[in-house]
């Protein structure tokens, strides 16, 4: 058996190479944390093995939470850019926009047909925004206060489902779609994200078992292993404490990228240790972080700088002169992608011939089983 | 103005020639009553105007019901067929198969994302199912008996949407699609469909103040004058009830589609009046089958006839003459279709053809304003 795309998904395990898919969707800027914990984890992982691997900028992701088409468009080529420039390799890696894909969202209509409404009720993501204005609205207020109910009649449902719109309570089946298009057997979430593999699951085997076996049921892999990075106060880095490095700046022209990520890291929160008094590094955010990009050798050395009674100032340079190291020729790429947009288009289109051999496909095979076809063969 | 596509929607009336949508969904056979309420009216109108007009086969559309291939196959091209085979001039109206506009269910996603979730919450369609789970499920037994429901907590929604798909909950959403694609003015609808006219209405207002306004507000257009065709007992001639006169025959190659109408109309239930005594045709579905048939004199004729005593066998039989003397010459046409699946095809291709030059660029000015487009034009 040499052909991925009609394996019979109960024996994948055994005869199928392994497939990884990534999506990464495109709204806002990265940070070191991304790239500490995401984007270089991945870029490593595949240069080490001989699996195939599809990473995709998901931007009808996107829009699903982002209404500004700037933002959109801005994001998906600074993320590409930033993938790219920090070592994917595109012609080792099937590298493209999710939107030239349009076989996707026309298997997204396909899968809708094979998944259950309540199995979508069930997602996190929408449960956690009911949950949200179960707790704000007018209604919950009545409901969780003294107010009996006894008929069905009296729960106005679409409360609760305020400012929820169909393509965040449908957005499970457009990731099954990404995922089954390509028949990949493996994709690296986060825990959040354990659960809309099972949905893909659960939708490829209604398919299957429904009409023919097109679809091979992925597994999640969820990477424990790699520490989060701490972020300026100490807690992990996260656009949402506002305690981020940025990556390669945040495109203003005014203030270098370098001298950005610079001034972030001499803002690194530290106790009021004078110079010269032995410090504790395992207390510090600075070498914290210092770790995530020193050797091992430069780690003890490091550890031992710090019992000798390093200047906070002192070892803040050290630890931008040793992420600038690493990051620095990474940046200059960005920049150089940044201003050749035509470059970071042509990349995608080769990723985006490179997908659509497939899922033209999968589409094509999908189609007939569904009964969509042709009615006579055309020359 | 003279570009449709452009309009601005709050200007629609006055400047815009109609341009009119219908979709057919291919399942199942046709009978006399969708020829008499349906296809005849439709083509005639088109006929008489110089409206713009679209008809398309609803494939997307018929999976939501029907898992089977096989009857999506054979009734995509019955259907289509039955259409041509009766009149419908490809070269005046726009004619095609839904599943050959892959920008539809790609417009459907973007549309996902300008539609409340609480507006499908409303649907008919989804709200007469849950309806039928309240009354059947457990959980509705619990619940209409004596059981106090305190907590919001004692409702397990999920057994409301038993056995309702993401495609059953989500098809007004393509519905707006098909429509929005195209800019359709006036959509022909029954009863039950005014709603899903009104939603696209709301999609597209929500997309239009969001972002651009590029889609034209459809309305809906009911016919309350064309009566419903009778069926066999008297009541509206309806598959549910099986009391239907097929137009073409039901496939059955032993018995030809000729003689299944002459069998079937022999079949009208009639009371037990003997031949020679006056007869009222304002109670008899044989007279009121002629009336949508017969000309003004014919029918004044056919009720002298009544008058006069016609036995049920000749009136029977009369029925049957003036019924095949409008339809036979279709049935030909049909068998000649049916027989020879590549005419249609190119049909269909050529529809496909016409419908993608306007779906290609309402897709992309779509993508645009949302913030989809290439990061540079390649050559």
């Amino acid at each position: 058996m040499n052909n991925n795309d009609s394996v019979n998904p109960s024996n994948t395990q055994q005869t199928v190479a392994k497939r990884i898919l990534t999506g990464i969707k495109p709204t806002g800027t990265l940070h070191l944390g991304n790239y500490v914990g995401a984007i270089r984890p991945a870029i490593e992982s595949i240069q080490d093995s001989d699996d195939e691997a599809f990473f995709f900028l998901a931007d009808y992701h996107g829009i699903i939470g982002c209404y500004d088409p700037a933002i959109i468009h801005e994001s998906t080529k600074s993320i590409a850019a930033t993938w790219i420039a920090c070592g994917l390799d595109p012609e080792r890696v099937t590298f493209y926009r999710q939107s030239d894909v349009p076989e996707i969202p026309e298997l997204a209509w396909i899968l809708n047909c094979s998944c259950a409404k309540g199995l979508m009720n069930r997602a996190h993501a929408y449960k956690a925004a009911v949950d949200a204005n179960k707790e704000t609205s007018k209604v919950a207020k009545e409901m969780h206060g003294d107010m009996e109910i006894k008929n069905l009649e009296d729960i106005n449902y679409n409360e609760f489902d305020d400012g929820i719109s169909m393509g965040l309570f449908d957005y499970p089946v457009l990731m099954a779609a990404d995922i089954l298009m390509f028949n990949a057997t493996h994709v690296p979430v986060g825990h959040d994200q354990i659960q809309h593999i099972e949905m893909a699951r659960d939708i490829a085997r209604t398919f299957n078992f429904r009409y023919k076996p097109l679809f091979t049921e992925p597994s999640s892999v969820v990477d424990d292993d790699t520490p989060l990075l701490k972020g300026l106060d100490g807690r992990k880095m996260s656009k949402s404490y506002g305690n981020t490095i940025p990556l390669f700046g945040d495109g203003n022209p005014q203030v270098s990228a370098e001298k950005q990520m610079h001034k972030a890291i001499m803002k690194i929160v530290t106790n009021s240790q004078l110079p010269a008094e032995p410090k504790n590094p395992d207390d510090s955010a600075i070498f914290e972080i210092y770790k995530a990009f020193a050797t091992p050798e430069e780690i003890a050395a490091m550890r031992t700088q710090f019992a000798a009674g390093i200047g906070w100032g002192d070892a803040k340079q050290a630890l931008f002169d040793k992420i600038d190291s690493e990051i620095a020729p990474f940046r200059a790429r960005y920049q150089e992608l940044m201003a050749n947009p035509r470059e970071l288009e042509e990349i995608l289109q080769m990723g985006a011939d490179k997908a659509r051999r497939h899922s033209r496909k999968q589409l094509d095979k999908t189609r007939r089983a569904i009964g969509i076809r042709p009615l006579a063969k055309l020359k």
